[in-house]
């Protein structure tokens, strides 16, 4: 951020009266610009005991495969966002089982949800940012071309709480250090 | 937002390629400003038995009752968040005992997170945005001076679940017609 959206002059960085952070803050109209982590909203979509994945088709990690998910929007609830997702990447409508996973992903300004999904009738296809979606049998999710670690995370609990029938909401993080960030 | 806060340009409202929702665009260097919704998050803090509210010292509700709750940061997790605003509001130091609440308030982009939390040592006092805080028994709740849905659904969520003994994840959303509004 270098200029005032509200005004178009420069801003500067400092701590507004009050304060304890570093605000983006407009040399003339004073305007302080907060700036907060993001929500990333999708599902775990399921038929008859498979899960769909989609593989992608847009930068970053063009051809991995993922869950549904993507920016939660202004004006609609997760479950809403979720749900839209799954229905622009996988060309699939379901219904939202329950709130499955919350990953905070601090070094990125992001907290990604996901919910378990049924798909309604069984139909999916592959939307604008997706090269193909496919329904994969629990033995063969695609571990080693998974797209991001949330997605990863967010399957690998699946798995566990399939095999003992019982589906928590799961609240973690990822940190990357420096090192990782390589 | 008027201005492009990259170029200092004036942007206009459009619906960019690939895309199916208006946007701010800057006329000059392309440059798409995304807005999404923000995290409230915050605790339920209990201390043997009782709940601590702070009574509001700023705008809006002023005056009126709520849980510690604000605007997560950037590079912070949400529980790191809804600490963070228990210790700012209520001078309290709290151990998180899980999520709690989820409760999605799209008419102003809004999530509220509400996190069941425990005092570390029942020390409690008036942060800056406070004029006072307090423990109250569960059948003293000042029902008539909440400050915000969110924090009286949660409140009327805990008692209930209390009562049962047994906590959920509740994920929920409030949501007003233009009427509600006036």
């Amino acid at each position: 951020m270098k200029y005032c959206s509200t005004c178009g002059h420069p801003v500067e960085q400092r701590i507004p009266q009050g304060d304890n952070r570093h605000r983006y803050v407009c040399v003339s109209c004073e305007t302080i610009h907060y700036q907060n982590p993001r929500i990333v909203a999708g599902t775990v979509p399921v038929w008859e005991g498979r899960i769909l994945l989609c593989r992608r088709a847009i930068e970053p990690r063009y051809g991995y495969w993922t869950l549904p998910a993507g920016f939660m929007e202004n004006a609609e609830t997760t479950i809403e966002a979720a749900a839209r997702e799954t229905r622009e990447e996988a060309l699939a409508e379901v219904n939202i089982d329950g709130l499955y996973t919350i990953i905070d992903v601090p070094h990125i300004n992001q907290v990604h949800m996901f919910y378990r999904a049924t798909l309604i009738d069984g139909t999916f296809g592959a939307g604008e940012e997706s090269l193909e979606t496919q329904l994969f049998d629990l033995d063969d999710i695609p571990w080693d071309e998974i797209s991001f670690p949330t997605v990863r995370k967010t399957l690998e609990l699946y798995l566990e709480d399939l095999r003992s029938e019982s589906f928590q909401v799961h609240v973690s993080d990822i940190r990357y250090s420096i090192k990782d960030r390589k």
